[in-house]
């Protein structure tokens, strides 16, 4: 195990990253965060553990790591277990938390109750809250990492066109596609947040399946072929006029990006084609549109009108089953704050990273639509997932 | 989305488990339960969905599901949050519940936190406790499930030495067994109980890797090939003398079952096969000593004492990382109860499910043993597994 953050190289993102997590702290009126979550350990440390990380808001912060990790630096100290955490702050001379955060959103009941003991009587407040706010905008060292996720992923599917063979079923494809995409090193994990969300490197939808509503919090949904896993490709045989979906992942170096492109099994039908050039049509607007200060419920509405003025509303965001957000904050989790919802009146802030992603479902057809992964910069957004988006035939 | 288990054809399955989780209730004095969690809705419904099932000790149980899934029979509610639930019960002349378990080490703090306040002020208790006695012995239905995926487990293990190439890295190899599971028809989605738990489609070790120690609570560990998620393979090119450990998840319909077969490139040494063969032992051993009403920490104990005998001690169960038990119960998740470990005090019972996992860990050459998965019988063990145990070298 090794944890980039906590060496002499990477001090400057390190120090940037606690001062993001203690404007928020302030922000919540947290003097102490024990964070636990392997995600938000990922962010604060660039590795994996078992462990605790110590932030207080105006002190060192100390990492307790449980075996097998070792201790490497004056702030770092071995633990077997949480409750000793209390004791050796004490020790070296740091006061009781007033207010500690905990992760409500991202540890078991059980794990928070237990933390909660930890500095015996102490008042508790949400430390997944601080930790989204935090990671809400990116740093450049994220930047660079999604910068080269987006790149590795936009290779991958260039092979889209290659893993076709005639006659194949929507999941025979997407199974060709994971193939690719872990030969050209992605790790094959996925983080998602949400304790209602199950997916593992993706999904690919044609045809009628799009419109197969599923339980889970993704914009598409899709039957899935087992009751256990009800998403995505159904087994389906793919036949002319069906257009196929692919929102495969990125995942290469801890970070994603999210990338959807559409090709056709021979030619679909015009609404098809008006479908899909209407979300790139809504692409180029919020590309334009969307810079730091906007509203983020007025990108959400502005897709929404131009769906309207297509008279594509009824397809929008899907059809049998539609969902109320256009896109969504990516990063170490494939869904991450901001959601791209109306009622959202967030402003956009500079270094935040988006999926933006104005779908259609048209019945028989299929889904329709292309979904990039932006920086949000200065003057706008930059595209980290600079794939063609022509929308072409697959040729066996 | 379906729910086989509350349809009419699966009745008496469905009123099994209903009685299973019942008795589990009756012993921690649970009056009623609130299940939300993914997997447990799946025990009691046989599909995924948003929603709660509630449980009375003495009542009809009613199933709440929230959009898009939809009522089918008289004891199906459809809500839009959880705060309906009481009002709707009460209509229905339920009785406030005494003592409600809840899944205290399934869902999020959040999430308990407001499942707390549905009826009240009501005593809360672990659910997830009951929920996994309920699920500690397996049903008939479950165990069919189980049996089929093994045969398909066992039919993905036949392709391992058509995957081979020779100057090939482990993660090259496990990629392409990956690619044969999913095209056998794994569903490629591995569900694991704990927050502390990352995997794919499971792990392939080989070599020096094998000694690398791990965060996760796997049995064996391996670097990983990034520091995000570090277990398993290395991209290391596998080289003459070393053991190639795969232990590649079955998964093919809700079910799973753990697999653990060696290769070895070339020819390895005598103290490996010696190891080896030694596994192969314990696993004999415990076959016919493990029965209903055997202690389970006997069998940790055996294994134990059978690998020091062997003179091998320093190797069972990892080398420069140990752990402390020799297998688990799996089912709808890979690591379920029971823990086969020295201090579990609790008796076999018929219909348990296990994955026995004695393994050793050489310096240089790699990860050695065989896993199985069981079914414990009244007169002995049955293997979900039955793959063959040879120790054979992969041919380029």
């Amino acid at each position: 195990m090794t944890f980039p953050l906590l060496t002499e190289e990477f001090k400057d993102e390190f120090d940037l990253r606690v001062s993001k997590v203690r404007m928020a702290m302030e922000r919540h009126e947290i003097d102490a965060l024990l964070v636990a979550s392997t995600v938000n350990l990922y962010y604060l440390t660039g590795g994996i553990c078992r462990g605790y990380f110590y932030l207080p808001i105006d002190r060192e912060p100390v990492f307790f790591m449980q075996p097998p990790a070792t201790p490497a630096g004056a702030n770092e100290v071995s633990i077997r277990k949480p409750e000793q955490i209390s004791a050796i702050l004490e020790e070296r001379g740091y006061a009781r938390p007033r207010r500690l955060g905990l992760e409500f959103d991202d540890l078991y009941y059980s794990e928070v109750e237990r933390l909660k003991k930890v500095f015996g009587e102490v008042t508790c407040a949400d430390g997944t809250k601080v930790m989204r706010e935090a990671r809400l905008t990116k740093t450049p060292l994220e930047i660079k990492k999604m910068r080269e996720d987006g790149l590795k992923h936009c290779a991958v599917y260039s092979h889209v066109d290659r893993c076709y063979q005639g006659d194949m079923t929507d999941l025979e494809l997407q199974i060709e596609i994971e193939h690719v995409l872990r030969k050209e090193g992605c790790l094959g994990y996925l983080r998602v947040a949400g304790s209602k969300m199950e997916i593992n490197m993706g999904s690919l939808l044609a045809g009628p399946n799009a419109d197969a509503p599923s339980p889970y919090d993704f914009s598409m949904g899709g039957a899935g072929v087992d009751p256990s896993l009800p998403v995505g490709a159904s087994g389906m045989i793919m036949k002319p006029g069906m257009a196929v979906m692919v929102d495969m992942n990125g995942g290469f170096n801890g970070y994603q990006t999210d990338m959807t492109r559409c090709w056709t099994i021979g030619e679909i039908n015009e609404k098809g084609r008006r479908a899909y050039e209407c979300s790139r049509e809504i692409l180029r607007d919020l590309e334009s549109f969307a810079r730091p200060g906007v509203e983020i419920g007025e990108m959400y509405r502005r897709a929404v009108r131009i769906a309207d003025e297509a008279g594509l509303s009824d397809y929008f965001m899907g059809h049998a089953r539609k969902v109320a957000f256009i896109g969504h904050g990516v990063g170490i989790e494939l869904n991450e704050a901001p959601v791209i919802m109306d009622r959202n009146k967030a402003l956009l802030e500079e270094n935040m990273t988006l999926a933006i992603e104005p779908k259609f479902v048209l019945p028989y057809i299929g889904a329709l639509g292309v979904e990039n992964t932006y920086v949000v910069r200065e003057n706008g957004l930059e595209n980290l997932t600079p794939f063609s988006e022509e929308l072409t035939a697959l040729m066996p």
